[in-house]
């Protein structure tokens, strides 16, 4: 047998070749490892099972809080760039389990830091806002029992920020976000301010709060928890908690989804674009079928394999099976690629069908005409 | 005759000995001197007729629509972290000055650059305000026609910050504030703000605005204009104007009036401190009283005859009479001294007594259990 046997297959059917990226998390920024907590998750969800949310900071405060059915507040949301892409959906849908295990639930549309950041100017990002909450309300978030809200008419949200100003040192703000203009470093406060609104007396007063993020957001979260101990004397704050789910690949193998390179593909792209992007993806298949059949592919470095797990095979058991015909040289990257356009395409002709029941109640929600 | 002759008193009995400065902010700044104006001025105020206000940015715009009665308003305001001085006097009359020319009115407590800047808690910053307000009022501004608010309270003007914080770059802020946190270059966008807030539609839209300031506020101001002229598309700014006023001396004859050196007083100080830091007072005095009688004292650098020209002594006839008595030699510095003190107490008095009476209101103005 080849070194990637079976044997080690069923052991991390869940692994990636960034594995050992996320390792160094742990030791460098004192990224707690999430496996440990994981048996005592009373209902974990797909990403915690499949080891995609892989690390935490204080999550033992959360999951104190579900064990004992106290009250706790979940907190995530989106820059209104553009359309729900898969990053996008992932927090979604991280965020809709948190408010299913009885979270209050907390979705931001964080339009200061497009305008900011991206120079989306508050008209546009209203737009885009709209169309993205009526994904999310699509993918399942209950909004009679969440707060939905946009930075830039959230008053609390900027108060906070004004009152966190004080405290961070410019050598602060650039060691975390570079030299940047100060709009950037305004939204950076803005978004702590997010982070921490779920424990204001209106929404009823310290709580834990877990953020699951995508590890790239790391840095927020520990500027946030910095400002929280700071501030932690005038407001009680507790300090908000974080899980990290690890990033997805680009279509192209490449380290990131990226719009330059068009390597992913958004719930909103037509289906032929869709089954052309997944048909030209990289996958972990060998030179030849020949070769495949004899020494299997290799899941886990293929993005496609990655959408799979990320987000389009749910059944544990389905995924697994996906994994070890690859790795067997039974499942080869073009019957894969065409069950997974045709997975895709399934969903996202039905997700399209619900969103657009959803336009006028996201409409309402945010308040726009 | 001593080279300080009688002739050049006559010409000059509003100089200071720091006009050779003010001449170099001219050529350097680019302000421009206001003495050129002063004669089309329907009604010029004391500090105009008086040189003290001896510069301006596009003061023209504000003098045309006088002059054709059309809109114009006047904004300024005050850090609240104590109470009216002698500097925060200075800038409400010329508010009030403005106002009665026909200005729309505006008036800010910068709570937020007192907290950014000072660290003082709003919850301070309100009882402080309160009573500043009560100064402006028994000074003499009419609330009916004055917007007064608080930053801390003003959307509009948080809205305005968050809008202008993607131009500045990081250099920008340093070269002109220095190494600071970034709450303090957030409270600079948010005096920008303020600035420009008479212009909203809320107010009736774009519109001449003179901002009477002390010449140390110059920086706000070009950093402004700046502002205006880069968001000019999107809201129609008219470049804001300034006027600019000398600052007045310590009492003790050094540059500043500073807390720290005790060298001034304020509205609240007990008529027997009052009474002692006029007692003590540098003075333009000569070494001895038959000195003084021969050669006459030096009232351009003295800080006691600064009082009564910028506040005590409003009539024009008189102050020059104590100009020429002084460089004569028939007005002596204790003589002067007892006047001074007379004077002040007879204003302080009055001052407080109607202020009493304005507590309540300013409470409802800005909104005070």
């Amino acid at each position: 047998m080849s070194p990637d046997s079976n044997q080690k297959t069923v052991l991390d059917p869940f692994g990636t070749s960034m594995v050992a990226d996320y390792e160094r998390l742990y030791k460098e920024f004192g990224i707690e490892p999430f496996k440990p907590l994981l048996s005592r998750v009373p209902n974990p969800s797909m990403y915690m099972r499949r080891g995609i949310v892989f690390g935490h900071r204080g999550f033992d405060r959360i999951l104190g809080a579900m064990l004992k059915h106290e009250k706790f507040a979940v907190l995530s949301g989106i820059k209104p760039t553009g359309e729900f892409h898969l990053g996008t959906l992932m927090t979604a849908k991280e965020i809709i389990y948190f408010q299913q295990q009885g979270a209050q639930t907390f979705y931001c549309i964080a339009d200061i830091e497009a305008y900011e950041d991206n120079k989306i100017p508050f008209e546009k990002s209203e737009k885009i806002a709209v169309d993205n909450i009526a994904d999310l309300l699509a993918i399942g978030l209950d909004p009679k029992r969440a707060y939905i809200y946009r930075q830039s008419k959230e008053v609390r949200v900027k108060d906070l920020a004004i009152i966190f100003g004080r405290a961070p040192t410019l050598a602060t703000m650039k060691a975390i976000y570079g030299e940047r203009r100060i709009g950037l470093y305004l939204s950076a406060l803005i978004q702590a301010g997010d982070i921490l609104l779920p424990q204001l007396e209106d929404f009823g007063g310290p709580k834990p709060t877990v953020i699951p993020v995508g590890v790239d957001q790391e840095p927020h979260i520990r500027f946030t928890r910095d400002l929280a101990q700071i501030f932690g004397r005038k407001y009680n704050f507790i300090l908000p908690s974080s899980t990290y789910h690890k990033l997805m690949r680009g279509l192209d193998g490449s380290p990131k989804m990226s719009k330059r390179q068009m390597n992913y593909f958004t719930l909103h792209d037509k289906p032929e674009t869709i089954a052309k992007r997944i048909s030209n993806a990289f996958t972990g298949g060998r030179a030849t079928v020949k070769e495949q059949r004899e020494l299997g592919g290799a899941p886990e470095i293929c993005p496609l394999y990655e959408t799979c797990l990320f987000h389009f095979v749910e059944d544990d058991d389905k995924i697994i099976k996906i994994y070890n015909d690859c790795k067997s040289g039974k499942l080869l990257c073009g019957e894969h690629k065409k069950q997974t356009i045709d997975t895709v395409l399934r969903f996202v002709k039905e997700h399209q069908r619900k969103k657009k029941n959803f336009i006028d109640k996201a409409r309402e929600i945010l308040q726009v005409e």
